[in-house]
């Protein structure tokens, strides 16, 4: 917080409340993260990611009959329409995923509004429900392959999967599919959720909040972090060589990816349960390269930054369990998308129950009474 | 502003000061705004949308030749990708032209991202010369005419009423378009703008932080109000109705159109400048119909709500203006678009400059140790 003549300036809005929510819990300092009351490691072991989608937009677990009702209407959602495909077939193929994703939610609700029979939460499930297919279809058809259509059998999550990879994940992949979009589903009001609760606070629609969403996330200080530690990890090439990566970042004072966060002063809750996920999943897939270093790394950053309130986040091993899983680094930050719209549409949900117009103001640092000069007499 | 246990709690963001700014200065109180120091009114009045959106970008009233290379620089910016137009070509004729807009502008991103080759200014400049070109060439598709292509030879707002009616403005005309537009480049940290910042804030492209920037101004508390007065005046029919009108609209706490503003407690400097405009375009155009009702309605308006500082907002006269000049009701909001996405843009680049994330908190009021109880086990 800075201030300019008595006028004080909340940059960034650090630790400014703008709202009551129910939704999720952070307490940065003790490492936790709660959805409506429930730690989210016990969610990520135990639900699946339309229990989860459920008991944030509704405030409760839903029993079986509303479980099932939510799947069904999920998965016949998949779908995109015919219009869509057709665009997201004419975008060229080096088009950036988040970028594509951006504008088929755009698009989407071009075709949706036009028939605006659903509810708010319909709308929130109906969004969730295309965002991988959207994603799936772009990455296969810029790869030059056939898309794979949604599977109504499978699960969110595996759908996912298996429309990205052309293959139904075993149980343990499908588990972890679910795991990875519980973790991030939700984070109190982030800048993209913060994004989509402003646009709907001047009571614009829902794609109008997600359009806008998509587009903060993107943003390298966001969502856009996570792409940076398979780089890193790839330009370091071995733990032996982990050490003098740190110390270098450190000299230059560069910030290293998959570190240090704006809430969480400690470990980040979600990167203990990653961490795990990564473990396994190097072992199930034979991979000796990615996770020695992450572990390596995480071991060196800590001892030397813990003091500074340095501590892995929630980038550190997703990046490796997208990596062996198989996914293409460039739909990382889409696939935080696909889980993260759930807590997006949640937010914009509860805040315009009680809306307020979220107009913050600035403080005029400019000239106060500048001349018209004419365009003839400027020099 | 309210507060729980103790934690104050910003709604709305009312009166927060989040970031210095040399763009705008408004005085509620007095009804002033200027742009960098110099008086809105006195821009509207003497310089052209190029000039302005000029000094808004670079800080400084443009010599001749600067004046100049912008004006050629985004006269070579109008024309739109043969790829987007063919998007436009495929959307839906009943399309809102604020979703048409949202979605090109994120296209426009997907292309010119694979190239990028620009500076953040030539960004703002290739973006703002774009917008009317979407504009106008979904409106005339959607209605079975042929797009209009841009006129290098008018300058950027008379070639905009080129593209739309297919005639060249009068200079009377021309230079009515060029004020409308400088009267709504740019108003502050207003719910589009900080959108634009908030996403930017990020570090993602200018094009999403445009992309979502017209989203939120599509919201009826935002930009989507001026269509609503129009409406209105039509409802009314005849100055004589005026009266019961709004003491019906106050008897049922009902908001009157074209009234009130977050920021303004007295008249909006802008309204009695397009007031002016609409009374001379009444007589240009040999209409009696709408002037006189808005007339009224500000004299029994004011009358009965100056004591709860309601006065005339910038919509209350821009809807009748652009009745008058032939433009299709569904296209206010765009027209809106078209002109503040310089400040838009120039926020983005200002407050990028010394950039901060932007993540505020919520209070956290749900529960705080739900258990986790099994599907089976629920109700």
């Amino acid at each position: 917080m800075t201030s300019f003549e008595g006028v004080k300036i909340f940059k960034g809005l650090e630790n400014v409340a703008i709202a009551e929510t129910s939704l999720s819990y952070i307490n940065g300092e003790k490492g936790r993260l709660v959805y409506r009351g429930i730690p989210v490691e016990v969610l990520a072991e135990k639900a699946s990611f339309e229990e989860v989608a459920f008991l944030l937009w509704f405030g409760y677990l839903p029993n079986r009959k509303e479980l099932d009702d939510l799947i069904r209407f999920m998965a016949d959602s998949r779908d995109i329409h015919p219009e869509i495909e057709d665009h997201i077939a004419r975008l060229p193929n080096k088009a950036h995923p988040m970028d594509v994703l951006r504008s088929c939610v755009s698009l989407f609700g071009v075709f949706e509004d036009l028939q605006a029979s659903h509810d708010e939460l319909q709308r929130a499930a109906r969004i969730t429900a295309k965002l991988p297919t959207i994603v799936s279809y772009h990455y296969r058809l810029s790869r030059g392959m056939k898309p794979v259509p949604p599977d109504k059998t499978l699960d969110h999550a595996s759908n996912f999967y298996y429309m990205i990879t052309g293959e139904k994940p075993d149980e343990e992949i499908s588990k972890l599919m679910n795991s990875i979009l519980i973790l991030h589903a939700e984070q109190g009001l982030n800048a993209s959720t913060f994004t989509a609760m402003v646009i709907a606070s001047t009571l614009s629609d829902m794609y109008s909040s997600i359009t806008g969403a998509i587009g903060a996330l993107k943003g390298p200080l966001h969502g856009g972090a996570n792409e940076k530690v398979i780089d890193m990890i790839e330009e370091i090439g071995t733990p032996e060589n982990v050490e003098s990566y740190v110390e270098k970042a450190l000299k230059e004072k560069r910030k290293i990816p998959g570190f240090g966060h704006r809430v969480y002063k400690t470990y980040d809750p979600r990167s203990k349960v990653l961490k795990e996920y990564a473990r396994k999943l190097s072992l199930k897939m034979n991979d000796a390269k990615y996770f020695p270093i992450a572990e390596k790394l995480e071991k060196v950053v800590v001892e030397k930054l813990a003091h500074k309130k340095i501590f892995p986040n929630v980038d550190l091993y997703s990046g490796i369990v997208y990596k062996l899983l198989g996914f293409p680094k460039e739909i990382y930050t889409a696939i935080f998308a696909i889980a993260r719209v759930v807590g997006w549409t949640a937010h914009v949900i509860e805040y315009t129950k009680s809306n307020k117009i979220i107009r913050p103001c600035g403080v005029y640092v400019g000239p106060m009474n500048a001349e018209y000069i004419p365009l003839e007499a400027r020099e």
